[in-house]
């Protein structure tokens, strides 16, 4: 196993630690590079039983951003009903849920089930697996865009029948993520949640355990 | 949003495409920097609505590793009939798909589907981000794994009851990963799938769709 030098491993806790969800971009396309490097890194995640089960669909055409936005939209106004009466009404608000219209590119990220056949080893035994796989996946693309200086945000506001519709993607096909990628002048330090007092990070070492459930670690 | 150094890049794109699943373990222990390091880069994934649903039980006693050992073993011997019969029958039994006994640290993730709330922020429209927002953790606790230089294996052969006995786990938490952390001195090149014969490698650009989906990309 190879040693990373010290820079490169500071490179790696950087875009851990300084990697945040961004609704906010600028219209400059992405290089091609940088998308080649970010598509390349999804590819290389885990995944369970090596099924690969992910698809990339990319959306840089206008209507069809729109089409996706207006679901969104959708989608968040039908959740501001579950806010209302409630502290959270107004906050809720304010709060800017996605990018997709501005951002130069989504990217909508599928997790096919039937991929690799009827018995994915490790995937009999738990079968959410697959889209656990893809889940790491778009966090890889996560951490290779902020090397790439690009901006990410992972927009889950949406039924997904609409965006099967929408990319007329097959109904057993899971349209798990809307990924928008691009660059932005509006990087926070801390989660957007946090500084828009939505929620807290809570305290790791309480959510760490000893040897058995609820055994605390110290 | 900062610009990492070339060499900072270098070290995020070494862990994203030299990262394995590893299966053979060094008893050594793992230094407390290195695991506060990983549990750090955990906490620090994104989550739907800022929701944080994951725990983290750290297991390094030999009795429970035995038993959570010989739950996984079960299940690779139920997994086994459903291979028998087919060309995929002996490679099974030669693949070692789990590495609990001999490595020093086990970390049993869990998610928790209550956490943050009824009305938590993307999760009302896709319920399973919780589980996804988990996932991204793991894969963070991996590439921080590498940049320390220890290896990592995601096991998830078991039935999460047994888990959930051992561990003495709320019915209501799910115990999504069985991660095994520690040096090695067998640490592969390409996945151990790859390397047995068992999946290959798919072609990146056949898995990307552009517009919409099946529509080919050049």
């Amino acid at each position: 196993m190879e040693h990373l030098t010290p820079e490169e491993k500071q490179g790696v806790y950087k875009a851990i630690f300084k990697r945040r969800d961004i609704r906010t971009f600028l219209p400059d396309p992405l290089p091609g590079e940088a998308l080649e490097n970010i598509l390349e890194s999804a590819h290389h995640a885990p995944s369970v039983g090596f099924m690969q089960p992910w698809n990339f669909i990319l959306i840089d055409d206008q209507d069809t951003k729109r089409e996706l936005a207006h679901i969104v939209d959708k989608e968040r106004r039908a959740l501001a009903i579950h806010y209302e009466d409630t502290d959270r009404d107004l906050k809720f608000l304010e709060l800017k849920i996605a990018g997709i219209q501005e951002a130069p590119l989504t990217i909508c990220v599928t997790c096919d089930p039937s991929r690799a056949g009827d018995h994915v080893l490790g995937r009999n035994s738990i079968p959410e697996t697959d889209m656990m796989s893809v889940s790491c996946a778009i966090q890889n693309m996560w951490l290779a865009a902020y090397a790439e200086g690009i901006a990410m945000g992972w927009v889950s506001f949406y039924k997904k029948n609409d965006v099967r519709r929408i990319l007329e993607i097959p109904p057993h096909i899971d349209p798990v993520a809307l990924i928008s990628l691009g660059y932005t002048d509006s990087y926070p330090d801390r989660p957007i949640l946090e500084i828009n007092d939505w929620e807290r990070r809570r305290e790791l070492n309480k959510l760490i355990y000893n040897g058995k459930w609820g055994n605390p670690r110290e």
